[in-house]
């Protein structure tokens, strides 16, 4: 199934079959593909046909849906999606919401529509994400943003796309660079891509570039995703996040984290206590088919970092946004409450 | 000509003969090409059959001697020459030390003794550096370098890494993460090759983790090479060095920048005044045969970038070091006199 050139679903389900857009052949290919197991779609999460912390949420609602359509055991599919990605939290939050309904027993109808609920409420809020977070954007902003935390990491809208959408909808007159983010360049491969069919002015950068661009004033923020914030505001991100925020934080540029509230795991206390996840050397020492680096030399492949709070400026949810004194507390009583800033 | 497993052999030259090992083969194939016309010298440079500052030194005073023997017209030789990458001061150093040979109308082995003079004095210098800064490199340390500054950058040893192989072979047990250096992965291709021949423990990382790697205490300090030098001791080098002068600055480690005296630009007063290499799109738009930025986004591709020298703590000359109130008069002073520090 191959749809037309300026819209594209990252993730959508109908009686049985989950349809996911294969972001390992972005940006040359806009190609999906249809899965009827599970353990396809727990396959795809591991590779990353589908990727991004909301999107890998909605992604295993569905194969809860999936499991129950097809007759799958449920309690094994739901334990084989699990064992997908450690650090995503939003992975375990969409199916332990999911588990609270099939556990009871509730009819096939029930659960595929609380999958469906799931993904829905991931577009509400990425919308209000954006319109939260685009009054940070002045017009005139050059943006950074690593990895993608678009409409391909999202149900639709994305995070920290979903600011920047926002902000140019707006009228503002903004740009952005996109750190193309090693190893498996999200950023070159996706970020540009949803940006470009947007009509948002994108510059691909390498992510080393980044102090020399602070250096010719070439970056007023950033604004990036999460995959888990823990209860004290540390947030863990694609690898990479934290030299943007070092850097970010010696230059006296704001950064941005925009996420919803199921990225939020108020039962870590601190960065220190999420499992980050290390994936296979091949990502590393094989870009496509081209071998980079030699034989029997060892490679770090760690796919998340920590950033610090105290180099967050504010984090941006749909409940509304926080800023440098976050604490598990405060969270709680501003966040939990609705209030906007 | 290929050469056997454990011996390379960066540049050579006999009897109007140029051999280059092609490094952008490797890691995957040790191959030599011959060149026996100057613009064929010229655009080895230029496509960085060979690269590193000295090396590029080293291969346009050999380009001179070619131009000598095969009766190339020698001041077009020079010019050409000069054309090809304008960041590495080496290439107009090398350049004008042969003009004040072959401008006097001297015999065709006078100029290509000149040559090899400045090859011999390349490999005693890098041997220096290496014995000079070894000094500064503890046993146990965990080290960073970022690009090549190794015998493949230079006539033999390298600068950074005569360093590190000067550590290692006073039998400091040390390793050294390599920075894979986008875009054209010099670190990842060329430093791991290298350090794996000789035994010494590599590890290559993505650019953007060293903020996690210095996070979790495991770079003690960094060693990089240099294209250029201001007299303010501002320092050119391969993009990214200014992010990692940034961020080992900000977690209180050393950078060490190792460079031979030729590196040195007294004419200009500080690093602004550099001028900086932008290299073609392609060189991120793809890798290898594969396109990983979608066609018609803009993409930045600076080749170097400018470190201030107060995030330097020391450049280790074949002259001997200094630190960081490194200033155009002491400069002149400490290392204009073969003062070891």
């Amino acid at each position: 199934m191959v749809k037309n050139e300026n819209a594209f679903t990252t993730v959508s389900y109908n009686k049985g079959v989950l349809t996911l857009l294969d972001q390992t052949k972005l940006p040359i290919e806009e190609a999906y593909i249809d899965f009827k197991t599970v353990e396809g779609v727990a396959r795809a999460i591991e590779t990353m046909v589908v990727r991004g912390a909301p999107a890998i949420g909605v992604t295993a609602a569905y194969g809860i849906a999936l499991a129950a359509h097809r007759g799958e055991d449920i309690g094994e599919s739901h334990e084989r999606l699990s064992r997908t990605r450690p650090t995503a939290v939003n992975l375990f939050w969409a199916l332990d919401r999911m588990k609270s309904v099939w556990s009871q027993g509730a009819t096939l109808s029930c659960i595929e529509k609380e999958a469906h609920d799931i993904y829905k409420e991931d577009v509400e809020s990425c919308r209000k994400i954006g319109e939260y977070g685009a009054e940070f954007i002045d017009d005139g902003a050059t943006i950074l943003t690593h990895c993608n935390a678009g409409a391909l990491a999202t149900s639709e809208y994305g995070t920290a796309l979903s600011v920047i959408r926002a902000a140019h909808n707006q009228g503002k007159k903004i740009k952005v660079f996109a750190n193309e983010t090693r190893p498996l360049l999200q950023g070159a491969r996706l970020t540009a891509w949803e940006l470009m069919k947007d009509g948002i002015d994108v510059t691909v950068v390498p992510d080393s570039a980044l102090a020399h661009l602070l250096s010719k004033d070439l970056i007023d923020c950033a604004v990036v995703g999460s995959d888990r914030i823990a209860a004290n505001g540390d947030v863990a991100n694609k690898i990479g996040t934290r030299s943007v925020a070092c850097l970010l934080h010696l230059h006296g540029r704001p950064l941005y984290v925009a996420a919803p509230w199921s990225t939020i795991d108020m039962s870590l206390e601190n960065g220190a206590m999420i499992p980050i996840e290390e994936r296979i050397s091949k990502e590393i020492t094989h870009i496509g088919e081209t071998q980079v680096v030699p034989t029997g030399v060892k490679v770090f492949n760690a796919a998340f970092d920590i950033t610090p709070v105290k180099w967050v400026t504010r984090i941006i949810t749909e409940l509304g946004s926080t800023g440098m004194d976050i604490q598990r507390d405060l969270l709680k009583q501003l966040l939990g409450k609705g209030n906007k800033k």
